[in-house]
């Protein structure tokens, strides 16, 4: 069965995110005044083909520990979709 | 109100995504092997105040236009949730 994986990879809360910090004041000095604690991560997405929605799932999320996040500054999560 | 938005801007399809495509080699070396057609984009979150939802989903698609996505390259979606 064919799969898809939609994954997002955020910095921790914890952590500065000098990326978003930069986009926040950009959007502020274009007049974009309500906007605030921009945040920037990554979005994953890709095509698995597994037994079963378990398995896939069970790939995704060893992937995300293995390669996709990294575990000290990054947290994860992700939805696997059928197609 | 306060809402939050959730925007993904990703690479667009007719265009070849080498990082995605180093992260699907990475993958398949560690032996992922149903995985395929991986593609990394950006996922933003930002909190935004506004007078209604119709007003922060016309600003967060006012925002994607202007400065987050890169219409040459990318495109966007994003969800408004109310808080």
């Amino acid at each position: 069965m064919n799969f898809r994986a939609e994954i997002d990879v955020m910095p921790l809360k914890e952590l500065l995110d000098p990326q978003g910090k930069a986009v926040a004041h950009g959007l502020q000095k274009m007049n974009f005044d309500g906007v605030a604690d921009v945040r920037i991560g990554k979005h994953i997405t890709l095509k698995i083909s597994a037994a079963s929605k378990e398995e896939a799932t069970t790939q995704v999320e060893s992937a995300c520990k293995k390669l996709l996040a990294n575990a000290i500054m990054e947290g994860y999560k992700f939805e696997v979709i059928a197609e």
